[in-house]
């Protein structure tokens, strides 16, 4: 079961909001399929996001009618809707920004089929990449696993995140690999219900021991002392560290914080924006009103009740332990440090 | 809409697992009658599951054929039954025991009609004293809210978790009432969707501006300074402060502490029980393993899955501003301010 999949002329996505309860893939043969699906969540997760959303812009390209000169005015066309599905994960824009530059560097290429083809390659590198950077999170965040720890994570931040293997759950699944014991206790994460739907699921096909709990059960756990580590991904990392992803993270960073419990952040450098100073730049994405409203379909409150719906919250660099990220684990000071590791190559 | 409703030969209970889809009631003339609608929830908050509960009682020694000489040992059976149904709430406990030495009081009462009377006399005395109790609170809660205050709640302390009127939700009646233009943020609160379900009904009924929220939005909420207070109900006060209520509380009485945002419970002086020193000592009810699968009815995680439901936790006395009973607000040291507290008249 993969997130994304490249047909050759189509990019099969996996439609995530029907999941667990139905397996529905939907085959993208157009840009702004491509941009449908991100908005409507059917692929989420930043690395996912960003992969798709590069296929989306080869897509563009295959569209494409007209002659030679005219590609590179359809192409921001192109890329400006993509841009706008969702403004919060910053792998959307780097991934795009990827696509436009390996276009912008095709201009002595004439044919057009040559160009496509050539587009097609670079989002399947950005997804090979990405395959990669995932596996080389795992290796050096199961440094920071204790034997028969109680892993503590939020949303999903595994394989359906990303184009392979997972972030936070890359990091679960090299120490469960490893041979170190782990238990993890997911998040359900109201209101899209990513931890309760996807989570569970991934590590429960790995064999991996995963106990669903809801949002406000982890402060109790923690007071508990059943929680030994929290590790969650990650949609954009401010150059201070400062750290925005799914609704919740700042709950359990506080809480962590509060029972002197580690919090590490799992992402691939895609997801360091050093043009962003800090975590009040990051724009905040709010969804539909409906989402709070409804539960996996089902309606749950007044039809009429106001509601308040941020998809993401940003965690302050102090309640951060460390980023993993492919290149190795960045710790305080960040500020010093992500440059540091930006321009390591 | 009413929690409970006597009909001179049965107790009618508003059925809360269907609320705000269905209005469905259940008309209870039996003692198990009235147990069943407590262990399912369809009555549920602390005050209105003691309020039923000595309903129940009531029911009991109708229900009862006999000889005036039988009926205390089948009392004892119909006792047994009502305080099997949820550990946590003391004022299952403390309504029973009232009913218990009301009994017991009438032993020189030789007439079973009369018995039964008293007993029903009994229940509906500690109905009503619900009802008052529930005013005073308001009254006395009303002096800490701020003019324009955002209070964030949590589940329903409210009309339809007491007899009438409401713990939490009575303090914010009687801020609304005294024209304070306040605002509520109500959270969800999984797994049983109370938040969404209940108070936002409640309020909205009353025309009290009220924002549905997610239990894991509470964090971002209090970062960006958009709570000034958070009002609570409660299960259970041991005899130090510490604080049983609904699975979540404790965690935004950390967040409220990391915020310096004040953090408050409103409850009658009947869900404080001075036998027990202190939160460890609180039974904690664990729900069963469908209601976390599930979201009002619909499946969101996969069958097989694992998973925690505590149906409640403690929050230290530490974390908590104030108590807000009928007889006043008591603060730190509650080990002393408590005591003080019950011997007044």
């Amino acid at each position: 079961m993969k997130s994304l999949e490249w047909l050759g002329n189509a990019l099969r996505i996996l439609n995530q909001t029907k999941l667990p309860a139905e397996i529905v893939y939907r085959d993208a043969v157009s840009y702004t399929d491509v941009a449908d699906a991100i908005e409507n969540m059917e692929v989420r997760g930043a690395p996912a996001i960003g992969a798709a959303a590069a296929y989306g812009f080869a897509l563009g390209a295959n569209q494409y009618q007209g002659d030679r000169d005219g590609l590179s005015s359809f192409m921001e066309v192109v890329q400006a809707r993509l841009e706008e599905t969702r403004p919060t994960a910053v792998n959307l824009f780097w991934a795009l920004r990827r696509m436009e530059d390996r276009l912008r560097e095709c201009w002595d290429v004439d044919d057009l089929d040559d160009v496509r083809q050539i587009l097609i390659e670079e989002a399947s590198r950005i997804a090979e990449d990405d395959r990669r950077m995932n596996r080389l999170i795992g290796e050096h965040g199961n440094e920071i696993v204790p034997e028969k720890a109680n892993i503590l994570t939020h949303c999903n931040a595994g394989a359906l995140a990303t184009v392979e293997y997972g972030t936070a759950l890359g990091v679960i699944r090299a120490a469960h690999t490893a041979g170190k014991g782990i238990h993890v206790f997911a998040g359900e994460t109201r209101p899209f219900l990513q931890g309760a739907r996807l989570t569970t699921m991934e590590l429960m096909r790995d064999n991996i021991p995963v106990t669903l709990i809801a949002d406000n059960m982890a402060g109790y756990l923690m007071q508990q002392g059943k929680i030994d580590l929290v590790i969650v991904g990650a949609d954009r990392i401010a150059a201070n560290g400062d750290t925005a992803n799914k609704i919740g993270t700042y709950s359990l960073a506080v809480l962590a914080n509060a029972h002197s419990i580690p919090f590490y952040i799992a992402a691939p450098t895609s997801t360091i924006d050093l043009k962003v100073p800090n975590g009040q730049e990051i724009p905040i994405e709010h969804r539909p009103d409906k989402e709070m409203r409804e539960c996996f379909g089902v309606q749950i409150a007044p039809t009429e009740v106001n509601v308040y719906n941020p998809a993401f919250d940003v965690t302050p660099a102090k309640y951060i332990t460390g980023i993993i990220t492919e290149k190795g684990i960045v710790t305080h000071p960040y500020s010093v440090n992500l440059l540091k590791l930006m321009v390591r190559s």
